[in-house]
């Protein structure tokens, strides 16, 4: 990793999608502190090979992913390993905020911006369809399980201008977002920075 | 619930698929005890809607569904309602075991059975790719989490005769198998039996 491509500022509850190459590696920055950015990812060279949650719990052996392991696809290719996070705490269980989240976990029925429509907006370019965002690795989020299984949405332990640094180890689609959801952000929006190095 | 309909064995490590109707019961039972059985669900009406543990750990608030519980489709759908659980303990963190699986976490290169290649042969005739298959409802595995994250898979808690029932709240292709892992089964593969009532 030795120089900056690229850098693009994500606006509170909104997103962005790019191409990353094999061997680049994307940092994610949450400049401000406490806020969840939600990650999604497709084999540039065959959009039906897709970041895969389940795949990647299973052979990490941890639902708390952090420096060092490996993110695989849903054929169980890898397609990022984590190379520095300062946070040490994400979720890959819940899918992306949509506005049925809104409904049926706030009960809020109005417009309400999400991860999901961000994403699915930044992904359409590139030939993605809504219903191929599956869980999403939420990075920054704070999932809490207790002994019984239930969860509890902690605000992220990220500080100001802390990150985590992802190589990828294919060509890819990357879709990301700055959060939109209240519980998942301490209840206030703020930004997040991506910065791409070769 | 008052009438059964249809009632197949699924030998050890296979599977098998089926149309379930909007409002009929399937019930998947363990004959023998301590034996995994994954579950995957399609909308009949449009298959790009599928089964989503990532939106049903969200709505539910926890990663142990049992009865009462609503199983949500990627589009936030109720697919099943669970009415009786005589077990209580089921997965909805990981994928499938496949060919990738045994060799990653077992170091086994050689053939080997899998839910995957089980759940893609049988749906395959319904028009659905080995690549629509994600994270799967995985009956009676019993997957521990520690404080830290790390994952233990436990033999399952089920004995034999003990049953879940869920109840179609749509019209659906349903892919079931009787699991192939070994450590999912405490090291030895037996049967699954479902029943479907009207």
């Amino acid at each position: 990793m030795t120089e900056l491509m690229e850098q693009r500022h994500i606006h509170p509850q909104s997103g962005t999608a790019f191409k990353l190459k094999s061997g680049q590696v994307l940092r994610v920055i949450d400049p401000m502190g406490e806020q969840v950015s939600d990650l999604m990812a497709y084999s540039e060279a065959d959009l039906d090979e897709y970041l895969s949650s389940g795949r990647t719990i299973d052979y990490a052996n941890t639902i708390y992913v952090t420096s060092g392991h490996t993110l695989y696809s849903n054929r169980s290719n890898p397609m990022f390993t984590i190379l520095q996070d300062q946070v040490g705490r994400h979720d890959f269980l819940l899918t992306p905020c949509s506005p049925e989240t809104f409904k049926i976990i706030y009960n809020n029925h109005a417009h309400h911006p999400s991860c999901f429509t961000n994403l699915a907006q930044h992904l359409a370019p590139y030939g993605i369809a809504p219903d191929r965002i599956p869980t999403t690795f939420n990075i920054f989020m704070n999932v809490k399980i207790a002994d019984n299984g239930e969860l509890t949405i902690a605000p992220p332990l990220s500080k100001a201008g802390q990150y985590i640094e992802l190589r990828a180890e294919m060509d890819m689609i990357v879709g990301v977002t700055a959060c939109s959801a209240e519980m998942s952000n301490n209840y206030s929006f703020k930004p997040i920075d991506i910065q791409i190095y070769d």
